[in-house]
């Protein structure tokens, strides 16, 4: 594929690479899921945050996303989505917009207390309601076993005249930190069960159990009761979903292409451009003060192949990075070339980086 | 100062704010600290990155400036800073643009290697050169003690006909993990006894000595021998900078104001609209797993106080913080409130918001 190489040439500076190929087949794979599984499919567009990476998922049948603020919200419905649910509690200093957006589209929004119920009632705001319920991750939301704080919630939604209840919600957000794929199943089916009971509580079967993250959404077997499955991360994968168990190295479908600024063979690391203004600084920990930002791939003719073994991001600051690298990738490796940098955590790498370029040159742009 | 208020009732999302006068005092006393140093006061914009805090640089009489990549060089040439050090190693991909902004500019680049310089003759380009020099820090640079190394690097910059040796350029990166003042201050008499043995050694008495680091540009007494000062972070100050002991927390110039979306009376924490994407993800870890992400200030008629005792940011994802609270103010704060977050890293928070607002309500761009 010579367009790869072409485009390679081109870059000058740190370059957020996206492979369509890869990005398709997770978004499809995902979809044939959530189909199996029996659920509604409502991604979470907050790792892309790209309208045209919209686009692909609307070519295999979706509908419906989730968002994480009122502004991707509107971002999004002027790409034509029509059915959004902001999957992060109402922030009632926004009701003016919301209010506006709720006149263009269909909006869902998250509550858990009844200050901000009465808010949006107040305003007289049209749109469904999930209240957000702990099934552990310990963020946020009314946990799980409080049916009594669940039904008066519920009760007041339901007095309401223009507020319409349509579920439960809980993040998986205890996923992130289980050990193997049998707990992460363990905390899907014990949130299922749990978010069930309180459904049956409130005593309205019609009530939407909505649940979301990747690793579960990656890792179930079976269904064990949602209604509707809203993860993000997927549609690119990163270094910390490979090491969690959700995806293969090879389905991540983006990278950090970064000039090599400096080689400094004593101690076998380059230097890059590509620190934490470009990946964040998340990292993955271990001990003696181990630190993993990404692992280093080499660009072929058509795109990237497998991490380099031996090869990693080991650090970054402001702007630099600095990679640790086997003897002899060390030895060919000269400034000006570029390196991918497989990130950590593709959602912030994507937010800081804030466009894309496919592996044909065409640039992809995303909510800025 | 009724005008605060207004700022404040005017926020309806999460927004950085910035205290134009602990800003401007903090530029005035480093301004004051080179004078009696008796360097050249040459600030790192990469922190604020912005045309309109660059003014407030040039009204205390400030000619040159240093920047960490060619765009952040090319954005402020367009406010008419004509003095530039790109302190970043040279990529030479960008050769091109380089060339151009040398045609427009005094530019100096930052170099390490032969091949970098022989690439940049090969080009004709016409700047000022610094070696970089790694005085301990380890992140990039020829190690100090190598005098051939650096007298042979020397020895070919002065042999082309359009680069200029300008001097040695060190960055005091190793003063943010030593233990107190007087392990910070030795740090930087070290680097500049061992810069001025390797400038001896390539036997030109006028190069220059150039030092950056907010840490001991803000503790160092006196001037071990530096020509030229660098440091940046100063402009805003934060939480690591206190940690360190650069700065008092009145001196922190930015505040993240973040609408409050829940409370959870139980675990004595509210939830903010305020995370990764606004703060970025650097911490302080200390023992048992504590992270602190920010301290948390109430805001006032006129600004902001003191931080909250017993009040911090423990945790941030993508756009959810934690805040752990004392009993009383958990007590009394709702969904909908504002509360101000002093960032970790302000160089990183800055970077992630692209914009700020001061407290009379002015946006104040940076470079996107």
């Amino acid at each position: 594929m010579a367009n790869f190489c072409k485009t390679i040439e081109k870059i000058s500076n740190t370059t957020l690479l996206l492979d369509e190929e890869r990005c398709r087949a997770n978004i499809r794979l995902m979809v044939q899921r959530a189909e199996v599984a029996g659920v509604l499919f409502r991604p979470h567009f907050k790792t892309h945050q790209s309208g045209l990476v919209g686009e692909w998922f609307r070519d295999e049948g979706v509908s419906c996303i989730s968002v994480s603020s009122l502004r991707m919200a509107a971002y999004f419905a002027e790409y034509g989505w029509d059915d959004i649910t902001i999957a992060f509690p109402v922030n009632i200093r926004e009701l003016d917009a919301i209010k506006k957006l709720t006149m263009r589209i269909r909006l869902n929004l998250l509550v858990e207390s009844q200050e901000v119920v009465n808010q949006l009632d107040r305003e007289g705001i049209e749109s469904g309601i999930f209240i957000k319920i702990d099934t552990g991750a310990g963020r946020t939301g009314i946990p799980v076993g409080q049916h009594d704080e669940i039904c008066r919630l519920a009760e007041t939604i339901n007095k309401t005249q223009t507020l319409k209840l349509q579920g439960l919600l809980a993040h998986g957000g205890n996923t992130y930190w289980a050990k193997g794929a049998e707990a992460i199943r363990k905390i899907a089916a014990d949130a299922a069960l749990s978010m069930d009971m309180a459904r049956k509580r409130i005593g309205n079967e019609l009530l939407i159990l909505s649940w979301g993250d990747t690793p579960s959404c990656s890792m179930m077997n079976d269904n064990p009761g949602f209604d509707e499955w809203r993860p993000g991360n997927f549609v690119f994968y990163d270094v910390m979903q490979y090491h969690i168990g959700s995806c293969m190295l090879s389905d991540i479908a983006v990278a950090l292409a970064c000039p090599v600024v400096a080689v400094h063979h004593s101690r076998r690391q380059a230097v890059i451009h590509g620190g934490a203004v470009h990946l964040s600084k998340d990292c993955i920990r271990a001990e003696n003060d181990f630190e993993l930002f990404g692992y280093v791939v080499e660009f072929t003719d058509s795109g990237w192949g497998s991490p380099v073994p031996g090869a990693w991001l080991g650090s970054v600051s402001q702007e630099h990075g600095i990679v640790n690298l086997p003897e002899d990738m060390c030895l060919r490796l000269k400034p000006g070339q570029l390196i991918g940098i497989l990130p950590v955590h593709s959602c912030l790498t994507v937010d800081a980086m804030k466009e894309m370029t496919t592996l044909n040159g065409y640039p992809v742009h995303c909510l800025k």
